[in-house]
């Protein structure tokens, strides 16, 4: 690995991406679109024999086993973007999961589990039935079907934070949501590669199993083990620091470091469990984040993982927009299809999770309810994941893929507007400061 | 790339290096030295037909057209911690030139000019005569001479940073002598290089130029370009402020991350720089954060890129141990050797650096003379990287190789506990606060 090539990489899409977040600000738009519209410009544009993925050693190959060309880009350095891509996501989650107790998000588990459960079954079904129609191949209909479950918490989480409204009880249900959604999500990918491969019902069941267990588990450790530990060493370095075992300043430094690195390990080894039992590594990283959500602002966490997330963050959004290849959207019935998934893949979920809301809780408002439809929209990278998977298993064809890719990218751009302007309907005194909104 | 296997890898390399750091500090020595012995255990130590490597999916290849097996750590997980080592380097560089006025810095040219001349002549000199009469080879010679050259700073800042000695004027001397060193360093390179290869003086010449113009252009820019660049920016957003074209609280928010990214990509961008005109990235680092070192406080930068810094820096030290090849290390003639070398880097470095501070500085007393010497001694990965040049070009033997990877390890074990003894002679009060030391 060239590390010149690499740095020069990092400074210009970084840069890049501040000058199309403050551009479109200025617009008054949300900034992470302009992230993405860099990420689009980075991958397409060439002028003469120079582009961008040159300068950067990025290199694109066909997909193995696909019958049309489908650009993949490959190498060193895109695994970088790629790598930074998923730490920004991760450390994203992480963050919010700092900010969310585990007895508010379960205060909101009934509305969130309605929420949920009908924002993956409504799109799969319209997904589902539109392709059978398009092309009558159950396998494409399936796997298009499960691209359109799993929404992707980054793009939501981002505005909520930036809005500062993540204490509303809107922004923990659609979070609550997203993370049900992205078990779910998981069953209904098991489901559909088990149909096309003709895995055992078993094995669908105990992925389903291990996958209630591990985010049930989490949150039991946060309710019960993490006070414990926590009470555990305070005790301890109370007696240390009374029989003044070590000089408090230095001491005190170290802590700062230990508890940060501690963070990060735990951050980091969660999203790695809940990426090996095949759930989205993000998830972990909420979960994980949720461990520490009481002791957070003593143990000044949230000032101390930003940095870390804006460094990351950025390659998050450049490299949703990276996916999207213009030459495939332009073909004809590329774009047609993909005109009516994108407004499928909006209305199904915006009906699905406000019909859920309504169901799961009497009390929300209409306002409330569009909030919470509008915020579980986003699909990104998870989407993409699963036709990807369906693209290399030759359960799907590589025109469907662009299509899922565009439907993905079109999601997460679409969201953020409606959102905060919906936040705004619902909260027209302003955001709503974290203290007043703590239920 | 595996996202699952990276994550892995990153949770318990931060987890072991984090357990090193903690035992040694507990044993009342500097946390890195335990850093790096996770590094050497991790690459040596194999349980049966386990390994950490395996663990890891790092393999290792032998180098090519060497006649001996030199294992070298190859594969794309490898990369990553190359790439976090260095960049956990370029920001702990970055910090220490956020704490470095380039005014404070200029107020020691002299005394660092002489410590760094002499400390390149005196190492190299030794090293040249040593292996001239140990195998006759010039070839030989003139590279181990040049891989003795080139101290590491980044050892000695960490623990200078560590025992907040920064402002004192042996500190400001190490660090500015250490710039220089660098450009010397390279320059002995490229000589060696260029007597290996022929090179014309012209093209030596060149180098040595373009590398002093850019230090120089550099603090020229610190003293005159960016202190212009912020009064008309605070101007214009003053103005703004004035005619409430923004709500100033979101205003705030956006301005904290957009300074912050700004500061990266200054960061990234000159260690870019330095890195493709044949310098170390870190001695752009360096020079990028002491443009930022009069707004640094204002700004709030060293608290934001601290945990930036904390979560790359164990990297650094993990990854100078994983150099160590125990294998190698133990057949006599490397080990014989390789404890001359040692004593000879050691030596000379201190004898050098001492002997040009009384040079340079006339008002330095002995123990100050100390701290300069020993803050000099470690050689780290820039010694490792002239070794290898020596290796790929064929001017260099594999025994040779490893000698050079020991002695730059051991000169990094060595140099921090006498470093942090030599302080405390010369400080018996306790670290100085850095406002009565800012000369």
């Amino acid at each position: 690995m060239e590390i010149g090539s690499v740095l020069i990489m990092l400074v210009v899409l970084l840069a890049l991406a501040r000058l199309g977040s403050w551009l479109f600000q200025r617009f008054g738009l949300t900034g992470l679109i302009g992230e993405i519209l860099v990420g689009i410009v980075i991958a397409n544009i060439s002028i003469g024999d120079w582009s961008f993925l040159d300068m950067f050693d990025i290199f694109w190959d066909p997909v193995p086993e696909s019958d049309v060309y489908v650009p993949i880009p490959s190498s060193e350095n895109y695994d970088v973007i790629e790598l930074f891509s998923e730490l920004g996501a991760i450390f994203l989650l992480f963050g919010v999961g700092l900010e969310t107790r585990v007895k508010s998000l379960m205060s909101v588990g009934k509305a969130a589990m309605f929420v949920a459960v009908l924002g993956v079954i409504v799109p799969f079904v319209l997904g589902f039935v539109l392709i059978l129609f398009y092309d009558g191949n159950t396998n494409h209909a399936m796997f298009l079907g499960a691209a359109m479950v799993a929404t992707s918490v980054g793009i939501t989480a981002r505005v909520i934070k930036d809005m500062k409204v993540l204490h509303t009880i809107e922004s923990r249900i659609i979070i609550a949501a997203a993370v049900i959604d992205d078990v779910l999500g998981m069953v209904v990918l098991a489901i559909v590669i088990g149909a096309a491969k003709s895995t055992s019902m078993m094995d669908i069941a105990m992925i389903t199993i291990i996958a209630a267990i591990f985010v049930l588990g989490m949150i039991a450790v946060a309710l019960w083990v993490v006070p414990w530990l926590y009470d555990f060493f305070l005790r301890r370095n109370l007696n240390k620091k009374v029989s003044g075992e070590e000089p408090a300043e230095v001491k005190e430094a170290e802590d700062h470091v230990g508890k940060l690195i501690l963070a990060i390990v735990v951050c980091l080894g969660i999203s790695w469990f809940a990426d090996s039992i095949g759930l989205a590594a993000i998830i972990g990283a909420f979960l994980g984040g949720m461990l520490f959500a009481d002791y957070a602002t003593e143990w000044n966490l949230e000032e101390r993982i930003e940095p870390i997330t804006v460094l990351f963050l950025s390659f998050f959004f450049v490299h949703v927009g990276m996916q999207v290849n213009i030459e495939d959207c332009l073909e004809p019935s590329v774009l047609i299809l993909s005109a009516i998934v994108i407004v499928l893949a909006v209305i199904s979920k915006y009906v699905g999770c406000n019909f859920g809301a309504r169901l799961g809780d009497k009390s929300l408002d209409k306002r409330s309810r569009k909030i919470i439809g509008i915020g579980m929209i986003p699909r990104g990278e998870v989407g993409i994941i699963v036709a990807a998977i369906g693209l290399s298993s030759g359960a799907m064809s590589s025109q469907l893929y662009a299509v899922v890719v565009i439907m993905a990218v079109a999601t997460t751009i679409i969201a953020p507007p409606l959102l905060q302007r919906a936040f705004r309907e619902k909260y027209p005194g302003g955001c709503p400061g974290s203290e007043e909104c703590e239920y």
